[in-house]
């Protein structure tokens, strides 16, 4: 199928479009089939946080998750790009220490609470932000526990060529069809190697997360919980007031959505058997979140009165008045 | 002169260009011809903080800054888009005063300082971020200025058909050369109207800054007391680790840069005669500075030693280690 046009998001301030964001996005079904596309999708992107679910599977497929009875609430903290919020930080904590690790393990880096309130609450009480408020730290906890569990050192384990790190990059070359071992590589913001892809083999491996009955059966019942795991508990993959969080609990069960770093977004639907890839040429997460909510609910699983504010975000000035919108230009899915 | 290609700067991440981002550019002379130009120049925009200076322009010319006496730190501060340090804010409350005014006066709204100590401070200290912090409280309090010595009511002075607004129009649209009175409107982040208007005569509008000799008497002696105070005071004009300051720092009394809010920048090279305006066409700040070093580096205002970091900006992840740039696409200017 012919590469149709990008698609354009405008951010709009009063009588006119301000600025203007270029996206390539990507459906496609388990059987590799491109129901819709936009742009060019075979550009190489890194994906990201955006594939967090993706990188649970070995955490399941080793054992260590059973091994070390997780729970579904800490799956869905493995595939998180959390909030840093207490409910977020204590939870990963807690599941540290039951693997005999704790927060000085961690190898993602520290950046302050994505959550504003969690942000300030941290500086009033005169503490810098620790590798557990790092939003990936529930990705980092499910390294440690299947390093401990594999009996591989955890000390390195962000790094290439790390046992952890081989495995994550063999499973997502398996899943997008995608021959990693000399694709561009990069390092991720929590210091992990990130691995240059087409977009349509990003979209590749999420369409078979979402219809996962050609894997095998250890790699099915791994994709089918972490799906199951991610819907049940948006609050932990993102967190109040995020994008991914607001669109899980607007239509319970019905996908999965991740997004990622440099306006990168994952979506794995089970019910029509889709996985969805985009990317934001610019890298915009305004851009990003509202071109998921635009074809999520171009395929039926997200309604208008669901999608509310997801699919035209406002533009606020500092008195909090709305002076704009971001929302897709018109006539996008014509 | 025909458009060029507009330009490309790229977001590198390891092996490979992870984002781009495009603008459109221009430079112009006192007479308004256009030595250098990239992409659609034709193109509306709405200039927002950008134009800071030009909007100083009513402060002098109204004779207002001569009765209150303003220092060139004042001027600087009306023109400026600053951090919130206290330094910021503490000169703008004494200018305030000296008005017969206060924070209370100010319409801006709130937002909390840009400056990330200076906001960590104001948390620790239990207080929420007022008017004074917002990033343009110093042109606000120039506008309440302006207002007192003409005998205006100050509230409301944000509103589009106050005098102050009305002067703000007339002054932008003279000194672009463009016809504002039917210009597609908007509302910026603190409050005031904003008119779409071309980009080519945004940049004329820079250039009459740069070079004055062509306008009235009074309009020559406040440019250039503008970009005088701009020079002298870049610290006043953004704050610790902004792009403005450090550029204008770099290269003293060479030009007055100012950015503004989605991916608009403004530059005034008084030495040459020469304006430049740009816009992101997704508004990406970080694609504005590195654009606007280049080209300042280009018209060799700003040495390659000394723009160093501004022409590639580091990308770091949340450990601190730099995993790529940000930087203009090779070739960009052959």
């Amino acid at each position: 199928m012919a590469a149709r046009q990008p698609l354009t998001v405008e951010v709009t301030r009063g009588d006119m479009v301000e600025s203007r964001h270029r996206a390539a996005a990507v459906v496609m079904d388990g059987a590799g089939k491109t129901p819709h596309s936009w742009g060019d999708v075979g550009r190489l992107v890194y994906p990201r946080s955006a594939i967090k679910p993706l990188q649970t599977l070995a955490l399941i497929e080793t054992g260590a998750a059973e091994h070390f009875r997780l729970s579904d609430a800490e799956i869905a903290l493995a595939s998180a790009s959390h909030n840093g919020t207490p409910a977020h930080t204590v939870a990963v904590a807690s599941w540290l220490a039951r693997v005999g690790l704790s927060e000085r393990d961690l190898e993602c880096g520290a950046h302050p609470p994505m959550d504003e309130e969690a942000a300030r609450a941290l500086v009033r009480a005169g503490c810098a932000p620790g590798p557990l408020h790092n939003n990936c730290s529930g990705k980092h906890a499910g390294f440690l526990t299947t390093a401990r569990h594999m009996g591989e050192p955890t000390a390195g384990y962000v790094k290439a060529g790390h046992p952890v790190q081989e495995r994550l990059k063999e499973i997502l070359g398996q899943m997008g069809g995608a021959d990693l071992a000399r694709a561009p590589t990069g390092i991720d913001g929590c210091g992990i190697p990130v691995y240059g892809m087409p977009l349509s083999a990003m979209a590749r491996a999420l369409a078979r997360m979402a219809d996962p009955a050609g894997l095998g059966e250890k790699r099915r019942a791994a994709a089918r919980r972490i799906v199951a795991a991610m819907t049940a508990h948006p609050d932990l993959v993102a967190g109040p007031g995020r994008f991914d969080t607001l669109a899980m609990q607007a239509a319970p069960g019905a996908f999965a959505v991740k997004g990622g770093a440099e306006g990168v977004y994952a979506a794995i639907l089970p019910s029509l058997g889709l996985g969805v890839a985009l990317k934001i040429d610019d890298g915009a997460k305004r851009a990003a979140e509202v071109a998921m909510a635009a074809i999520l609910n171009s395929l039926g699983v997200l309604s208008d009165k669901q999608a509310l504010e997801l699919l035209e975000a406002p533009v606020l000035n500092a008195a909090g008045s709305k002076v704009g919108v971001v929302r897709m230009e018109a006539g996008w899915n014509a």
